[in-house]
């Protein structure tokens, strides 16, 4: 089947452009700041220095501060949600609104927590540049369903970018909306794949200002090197190891090749 | 060498009673929480989500409660023991108790440390389905070597099954004892295996009401499993990743063919 | 190109005396226990069982005294560096002191945070066998540059062993200097690989004396091993697994053959 001319057109530079981002975050090799859960620390680690960017981890809240300051994008990771990372999200938000970096919000799990939902929600309300996360979180977050509409909408309220993550990703800024279709069913069955997606996310808006485009570029990034990890993969232990390969490997070639974006 | 057709028909039964077990944790996907230790936190996500489970993993008091409230099963697990982890498994264990969720007691190393050791005790007396234990830790719980009548003995006085692992795994509930003799060595090579061993016992424990057939059934899948991954293995590392991925391909009829179990 | 009769010699020798190290290892399979950042944990756990140690990890101040005092050698690593850890350090450096323990310092990432640096200049005072660190991470600590003098005046002024991991690994006590040039680029592509060659210090070290020795034969170990797994990597995924079965497969006459040590 021909698709029409207008979505072929969209999908190559959206495909380009993306490898432009991956070829900066190699050149640039980003220090990105993650506060995370400890189940997805050490895979969130590994898929930074997979794609060149630099990782840190602390969340002392003696040191969180400098951690911040001296890096390139932060990411706030809601899973394992405790007290003292919440002193240390709010150390660190301070320091990167003092720096003019971007940062990440990911709500983890936020529909099986009213108490995290709301705190979600007031850290929205502190200016995130992106925020990426799945259906029901964007439920959770929003009180109202991830259709295009709404997803719009609360992008631009908020003045953040949305990547909402699934069988098909949608990332819009309120204005531009584009929707990728790359990735695979494995995705779902190893842990920590949504949190890793959004240390992904920040590592791009380290090297790119524009946050629709920075997003769109590690989503699509994250979804073609699941495919190419598919391949090989004979389950979910081996699709963990072989992502990592595959976005190590990443040529512009297969990114703009394979890209489903539109 | 023949074997006794008693044991033979035994044998058949435990086999497809597991693999009627597994293919209900598949159909159902049953939340599981897990208060777990840092170190195998990761591990055990992805092996409850190569099983088919979906695993939870917060301990923050604010809302433990509603995660196990919303849950179909719980694991405490006493590894990186510490007075977070232990606030949060009072509130727990109290949730469950109060939904009448099962959930499995993981007395880690506990023989190297007395006030773990009693902890664990106080644990055992508020009701776990399943304590899975390794033979130093069965022998601080119990003070007693870790043979059948000591086992049937405590799992009878404290009405839980035990779940014994090691060489060969026992499975008590004081009445009726199974003895799986499945597994490879490369096992005792990665960290975490115990842990991972009783994050399967909580799953298959939402699935399946009786907790002596359910501890067993989830023994002999990661047994199983164990042997396919020692196939392909060139070392623990590799290994480690192999049997995630044949947990996750693990069929019926492997697993009725490949039971030790009497 | 010839190599001066002198290196060659020294080269044999060292690669002998490290397989000694490491056949002693699996021999006495020694207790070490980690304190560790949770990103690090799970490999190292898993890097000291392929090796052939026996991993602890708990923090908590209620045991910690009580892990050590049963262990053979200690970890202090300064990832994730907060209030719990410090206090559970402090524990475990008297405990280690009172039992005549040896132990290792990992001051990672004090490039980055003053006040880890000033932590780690005070725990140097309280008697590590060893220090393993990078170049960033030496000049920090040392307020110099990482050259063959400045480090060999810093390890005589604090009677330590320093083990500076880069390009090329350098081992000095002060006296004697070894320079290794085993390794693999793909190394800093995984997170935590310094830390893990930290742990197999403390490994080495609960089975040799002359910690001059046990640390030059680990960083020896883990270089050859890098080696061998890169061979088969497609990346730093696979390359992550491999370096754990190599570890777990490296024979005496590999570790001889391809020691590239002076």
């Amino acid at each position: 089947m021909r698709e029409p001319d207008s979505l072929r057109e969209s999908t190559i530079d959206l495909g380009a452009a993306g490898a432009d981002v991956l070829a900066r975050l190699r050149a640039q090799a980003p220090c990105v700041h993650c506060i995370t859960n400890a189940v997805a620390q050490n895979f969130t680690a590994n898929v930074l220095l997979a794609a060149g960017a630099r990782p840190s981890m602390t969340i002392s809240p003696e040191e969180i501060g400098a951690f911040v300051a001296s890096a390139d994008a932060l990411l706030v990771n809601l899973g394992t949600f405790d007290a003292d990372r919440r002193a240390a999200t709010d150390t660190a938000v301070a320091a990167a609104a003092a720096e003019g970096l971007p940062w990440v919000l990911d709500p983890v799990l936020i529909d099986r927590s009213p108490p995290r939902a709301t705190y979600a929600g007031a850290l929205v309300a502190r200016g995130p540049r992106a925020v990426r996360l799945n259906h029901a979180e964007f439920a959770a977050l929003a009180d109202a369903a991830p259709q295009a509409e709404a997803l719009r909408r609360y992008a631009r309220d908020a003045r953040i970018v949305i990547g909402l993550t699934g069988e098909a990703d949608v990332v819009t800024d309120g204005a531009r909306l584009a929707t990728i279709r790359n990735g695979h069913a494995l995705m779902a069955r190893v842990t920590a794949m949504g949190c890793v997606a959004s240390a992904l996310v920040a590592a791009c808006l380290a090297v790119e200002r524009d946050g629709w485009l920075a997003t769109t570029a590690a989503l699509l990034a994250l979804g073609v090197a699941g495919e190419d990890a598919a391949i090989r993969a004979r389950g979910p232990g081996s699709f963990a190891t072989d992502i990592l390969d595959a976005l190590y490997r990443l040529d512009r070639d297969t990114l703009v090749a394979r890209a489903k974006v539109q």
